[in-house]
């Protein structure tokens, strides 16, 4: 989705000038944002986590600078840097603690050295929290005063935003919602954290591979046996192909997720009470733009319908996401922005 | 436990006065708070519901106005009345939308009514999010900057506080947690509302009861049966008396209810990350005075420790509430104090 993106010109932004960073378990992207939202560019950078996170930082510090450099801007011109980069995190403390992805980072203190190296001031946030700010900023929820983005991947992230809140926790772990329990029992199934019932558990890009993997182990007649005796690999988006196709089995395992989804989605309506809930990452089925993607989500709004209070499922939002793999630097550096606005003298 | 309260005198007050007006489903309790949260005086009055809502209105406004001048205040002297009020509600707005317990009153433009009969400006909130903010000023969660009271009762209520804001969500349904899934499957304990599997149906003291009722059809063995047998009524407070006994079917049922009360503040620490989750409502068992009531938070303790993120387990505090039935017209007045300082010129 990021190389459908306008980009606009520097004749056209407003400065002030802001650079949010997304920091990924695989790559990096940084982007240049305006005043209200505009990406007159980014690039991206990989991780290279083995190489430590002084080294990533460096690069990241570099980065930012040759991301302004390159749009004939100068240091100056940026009030802030947003950063997102996954928990778990000590946000006020600007340090990572235990993040399953950057193994060998922990407890490292990124915000100060990535602020160290690109030479500006730099605001720490979670990368879901990141996303759904972009969103809210600029994205499908931007006439919300609160919302929640779900990003479904191979875990479930989750951003929550209320007003100019953004709902972290007391210690950032607030948004874990992928890790909360919708199914008590003992034998419930087994989240990748190692916990039963997780929302996670079921909702996720590993509970779609997990289910059809099951079931083609139970010998249940599907296309998707064909295509992987042709080679093909077992993902999220095989199994939304062959459910687009008509496939039957691909259709059931797609649309069980929706309900759990749904499930989701009704447990945070009655506990946060959003302007609306968007539904992102890489596992949307191509979201709008497929049969299979609008029946996704039409089944998660049916779940809704059914289980939340009336006047919640006649009033809440729920849509896809629209800035894709963008949401976290625009978003990053929204937050960024929003806290040079604090800071700016009355 | 309003008994046992203090109350302060005139020469120990500090000014501003405010009024909290907790309205319930059988009794509205109206209490005169200084600017510490301190009690003056507080007096009870009938709901009777089926008088409407009008009428109610009208007794809570001289209710108002009598424990004002009966302090040997005037009106003068207070600077806002808070009314906290069961939902469904619609807050900005100042209305009810279709509360269980008040049939009748639905849609009522209750806020200005009281405050046309109170002659005094009145601030609206809901009455689980008004007893927790009490806990939040001069309770338990005193020292926090965010919390969760839990209220056990007939049903669960919630009310959630994140520094200044209430989180009442959009359209006044936020903290209807007890309403939130925490079993998926069609075959679920179905809740007072309808639905299946939501926290309440596993937690409450109606899941309590329901519960007993059930190991006693089955013929489980247990002191309960001869309680019934002599005429006692099947409640929580029963079986908390036998399990302090030694009982152990009804050891056994408080602490399995424990064991689901531990599921949903794993859930509340994955979606808000509060400093801590409180327990108040008229099933704690006793609380910390009475060997089960001690069992049951450390129950509730042990499950969160399982389940919930190993920083969070050890962080987050769990505990009772303090303030009892004085929590909902204490808060209800601290709201209106906020509101208040906001209002004031800076």
């Amino acid at each position: 989705m990021s190389q459908e993106r306008d980009f606009i010109g520097l004749e056209d932004a407003r400065p002030p000038f802001f650079v949010g960073i997304d920091l990924g378990g695989t790559n990096i992207k940084v982007g240049l944002i305006d005043d209200l939202g505009q990406t007159l560019a980014w690039l991206t950078v990989p991780t290279h986590v083995e190489r430590g996170a002084e080294d990533a930082s460096r690069r990241m510090g570099e980065a930012v600078q040759k991301v302004v450099a390159d749009a004939g801007l100068k240091p100056a011109d940026i009030a802030a840097v947003g950063l997102g980069s996954p928990g778990t995190m000590d946000i006020p403390g600007g340090r990572l603690m235990v993040p399953a992805n950057l193994k060998g980072w922990e407890y490292f203190p990124i915000r100060d050295r990535v602020a160290h190296y690109a030479k500006l001031p730099v605001v720490f946030a979670n990368d879901a929290t990141a996303a759904a700010f972009g969103e809210f900023w600029i994205g499908s929820g931007r006439d919300f005063h609160s919302m929640v983005l779900l990003t479904l991947g191979t875990g479930i992230g989750c951003g929550i935003i209320v007003g100019d809140l953004l709902l972290d926790g007391e210690h950032s772990h607030g948004g874990e919602f992928g890790h909360s329990i919708i199914d008590s029992d003992e034998n419930a199934r087994i989240c990748g954290c190692g916990q039963p019932g997780h929302f996670e558990a079921y909702a996720s890009a590993t509970a779609v591979i997990k289910r059809a993997r099951e079931a083609l182990d139970a010998r249940w007649a599907s296309s998707l046996a064909k295509r992987l005796a042709d080679g093909a690999e077992l993902t999220p988006k095989l199994v939304g192909e062959e459910a687009e196709k008509g496939d039957e089995l691909a259709r059931h395992i797609i649309l069980q997720t929706a309900r759990y989804l749904g499930i989701g989605m009704v447990n945070l309506m009655h506990t946060i009470d959003p302007n609306g809930i968007l539904v992102g990452g890489a596992m949307t089925f191509g979201g709008h733009e497929t049969e299979i993607g609008r029946m996704f989500l039409e089944r998660t709004k049916q779940e809704v319908r059914r289980r939340a209070y009336p006047i919640l499922a006649e009033k809440t939002v729920i849509d896809y996401a629209t800035l894709g793999g963008d949401a976290g630097y625009i978003g990053a550096a929204g937050i960024a922005r929003m806290e040079h606005l604090k800071k700016r003298p009355a």
